[in-house]
């Protein structure tokens, strides 16, 4: 037998997965492609390049090395997308920080993470002068301003972004190393103690980029990302690497448009001037840009938006498509890198009508290449994917946090059993998973569970309803009982009566339990969200649970 | 700094690229999807799933264990399709037998490859009678037949394909090993010497799975491949993994068909009847489907075809296209796994004329993802990307061969410099590789450099000729001299005279060197192939070169 006798190559490359090789292919087929910041800065992707290379070089400078930290506190921006490959090609760790936590929330990250080096957008001078004097790990400050504001005198900082790319070399040899270096870092938004902070390596992101790429590429027809499409994310970009999407977006060689700071008209407009086809965002982004005024004068017929961070409703997923739009949702989490599954209609729902079809589109879907997606009882049995029997979403990939920072309960909690626990309860139909509820969401009446996302989605295909939230409350006969909190449209207001007649419909057809209809319906004026713009059901709980 | 505080959680998965797990998404999304043979077996993909199981646990019994190796001598199967899964899947090696060598070399690859079980159709039992004497590893042959031809007693059988799948468990527990792990060897069929094995790993051939899945769905309108086609590969499955698109297939559930020995006029009717909407195959197949007689009334407007392993002459794209078929080049080789570069049109090329665009069709195309290629001069310097300049195309990307099997020295030659040297001539334009020769085919001819394929793809270009191979022969005077060995087409044969005038066209406008019109042309009934279809370059020299 001579089948050990593979020969390597003395001088054969053993190709680590680094992020810098995502550039090695559209250098070749796009360097002249544009990356546009608000409509105003247009830029080659040769000349981000070159700009990504002044930047390590600015970082360099500044003490930064294999293994230290960095911190962007700044809005959607061509910068916050050079720190994407700046800060981990050079071996560094590139922190995404959430600006929407409270500046107690942000200190605390700051001080976890250890960043040796901030780039601050002049808008949270505020926030960081805040906090500024119990910050363990900063160093100094790359100041950042649209408006050439003066950096400030009363922190230390290095200077202005532009300036210190301008003055920097465009040579910089990023070194290989090992894909398991760790190239970034950022902090869930759990609604109960202090954030939890992530980590993703080289190898990990370099991965999720193929595969989704890969994935947002297999449709026949629509729900896909191709070289003709022009793409902007209004995902923040400090959540999730933007679900990842930029690093697609090199890969393709495609107009990537960075919108700045989220404002309706601006987003609209950008869509308009640039001709935006690709996007993602959460449910309420897509509700409030559908509802800004004059926003039925934009065409958005060309536009294909992922949905994530929640579930796309029925009542939504109706509104965008009645407008053109090709929506359809997307699941994961920051724990995932993100992405998992994606609700493209696979040709087999080809039978279907278009109107059943939209109940895929607002499904998590079908799982990306390489995940290993599980619905499983408390025993970590398999359930049936009948479409009607629940259990928690558990999975595998090559591109999950293998834990929390400096957290190892939480960490072990995380992966019991060796997947990587979702907490989401879904129920899986032709190959779609559906996510029912949040393990911790779910409310218990009587002995049945009922799933509050199915509900909220029922009270969304009324007219009259913007959007709805439902908790459980304490309830001393049944445990919990529903509560429906509703945003009405105040140009056809519904009434309590009416709505509850709406949804017993459903509940007589069978499409719902009975237990489920809500006693109480609320109407308030808007629903509490997270810093990443998902329902706050711990604060509505608080406030209409007892 | 805490930042170097990431905890793993104890059972966090450390996911290895491994080839079992291309099945997680398909089977979820696509277990119904049909893979069938000849239009006579159908079978789903979970049924396949399970017969991999089933030969798994048969190779098993047969004493087969990790690091073995197992051969496969078949036609395009789904049986062979099963082997390139429970092999690998099982963490032994699989040998694609190229059953188009002579019996010598076959000897000589099973020899050097050492497998312990061979999967051996009847229709090569004439073969393997003639070298099963000095065969040293084999311990025993698994019969294939799909006439149920008994298996012969003048060989040692375990059993028919059929019968042992059937009596097997279609349990087995695919183990995670380590991603590195050889999963399959094959020989190139070079022309020189004994044919050289070289190897892939679990981790190469997922990456190459992606990334082509990847680069395959990113084309704005056509040239891809995604959930609504139907696959048929026309590259036999001992080349290169069929350019392992069987394995891309498999992840974007798409029905596959396998048809067997190659006989045009079953290709056609397999492409009719089961509706094929992709494939991939070298030219001389295409060539030949298109002048199969009754090819007309076969509908080929739906099909996309990849063309390898020689470079698409512009006279073939044109009738291709003008049969309504999607033609596009595609680039790689044995030692590449294969897949580097496609010829998707990008959008940039909008701006031409659908004629000009058809000169990029020809090329060996754009880069796909993470694909890190050069050209460059005897130094390693770049050469200008300039649409004048060769040189020779060198690469990196994460899956090719480390070396050749026992063959240090050869090994090295391929890495010098740590890059993979294709031996390849390129020169690049618009982001577009074109191939202009192998280095040992260009001609010398009075101190320049002339390209064989070139004067090849403009004489392809005339209506009288069908094919055309240029060599060098020996010239006192000039070194070399090109010398053009044409096929003709016999309802309009053109003469040598106007074979001239032709190229002298192309000659006074610039398009091709004075130098390189040949002086002879010669008119032969047929163009010597390699076992895989291409210009055997070698034997033609030897015919005419002297």
């Amino acid at each position: 037998m001579q089948n050990n006798n593979a020969v390597i190559a003395a001088e054969a490359y053993n190709y680590p997965l680094l992020i810098k090789q995502l550039w090695s292919a559209p250098l070749v087929h796009s360097p002249n492609q544009e990356i546009v910041y608000r409509g105003n800065i247009r830029l080659s992707y040769s000349s981000v390049r070159s700009r990504v290379a002044c930047l390590a070089n600015v970082l360099s400078g500044a003490g930064v090395s294999m293994g230290d930290t960095v911190a962007v506190m700044d809005w959607d921006s061509h910068r916050y997308l050079e720190s994407y490959y700046a800060v981990p090609m050079m071996g560094a760790v590139l922190q995404t920080v959430n600006i929407r936590l409270s500046p107690d929330q942000v200190l605390y990250t700051l001080n976890h993470a250890g960043p040796k080096v901030v780039l601050l957008n002049s808008e949270f001078l505020p926030l960081y002068l805040e906090i500024r004097e119990q910050l363990t790990s900063v160093e100094t400050v790359i100041w950042i301003s649209d408006e050439a504001e003066a950096a400030p005198t009363s922190i230390p900082v290095l200077g202005s972004y532009e300036t210190l790319l301008a003055e920097a070399s465009a040579d910089y040899d990023f070194p290989d190393f090992d894909e398991n270096t760790r190239a970034t870092t950022f902090y869930t938004t759990g609604t109960t103690g202090n954030p939890k902070g992530v980590y993703f390596s080289h190898r990990q992101l370099v991965l999720h980029s193929l595969a989704t790429m890969a994935a947002l590429g297999s449709s026949a027809k629509g729900q896909n990302f191709h070289t003709g499409d022009v793409y902007m994310p209004i995902t923040p970009m400090f959540h999730v690497h933007a679900w990842g999407i930029p690093y697609v977006a090199l890969m393709l060689g495609v107009k990537q448009v960075y919108p700045g700071r989220y404002q309706p008209d601006q987003l609209l407009k950008l869509i308009q001037d640039e001709g935006v086809t690709f996007s993602h965002c959460v449910p309420t982004i897509l509700q409030m840009l559908l509802n800004t005024p004059g926003s039925d004068k934009v065409d958005l017929s060309e536009w294909k938006v992922v949905i994530g961070g929640s579930a796309l409703s029925d009542g939504l997923a109706r509104a965008a498509i009645k407008r053109g739009i090709d929506v359809f949702g997307g699941y994961g989490m920051s724990e995932t890198c993100p992405l998992l599954s994606l609700a493209q209609l696979r040709p087999a729902l080809g039978e279907l009508s278009e109107d059943e079809q939209i109940l895929y589109r607002c499904k998590a879907g079908t799982p990306v290449p390489l995940v290993d997606l599980r619905t499983v009882d408390h025993d970590m049995n398999d359930v049936p994917a009948d479409g009607q029997t629940s259990g928690e979403v558990v999975v595998r990939t090559p591109w999950l946090t293998q834990g929390y920072f400096g957290n190892p309960e939480a960490s072990d909690e995380l992966w019991a059993g060796g997947y990587l626990h979702t907490q989401d309860i879904g129920i899986s139909e032709r190959g779609y998973l559906k996510i029912t509820d949040r393990i911790k969401d779910v409310i218990k009446t009587g002995g049945e569970w009922v799933s509050s996302i199915e509900i909220e989605d029922l009270l969304s295909k009324h007219a009259g309803v913007i959007e709805a939230a439902v908790i459980g409350a304490k309830d001393e006969k049944w445990g919990e009982r529903p509560v429906a909190l509703v945003v009405a449209n105040n140009d056809t207001p519904p009434s309590v009566a009416e709505l509850k007649a709406h949804l017993q419909v459903f509940a007589d057809e069978g499409q719902m339990s009975r237990y489920a209809v809500p006693d109480q319906i609320l109407f308030i004026d808007s629903i509490d969200k997270t810093s990443v713009g998902k329902i706050n059901k711990k604060v509505l709980r608080e406030k209409y649970g007892n």
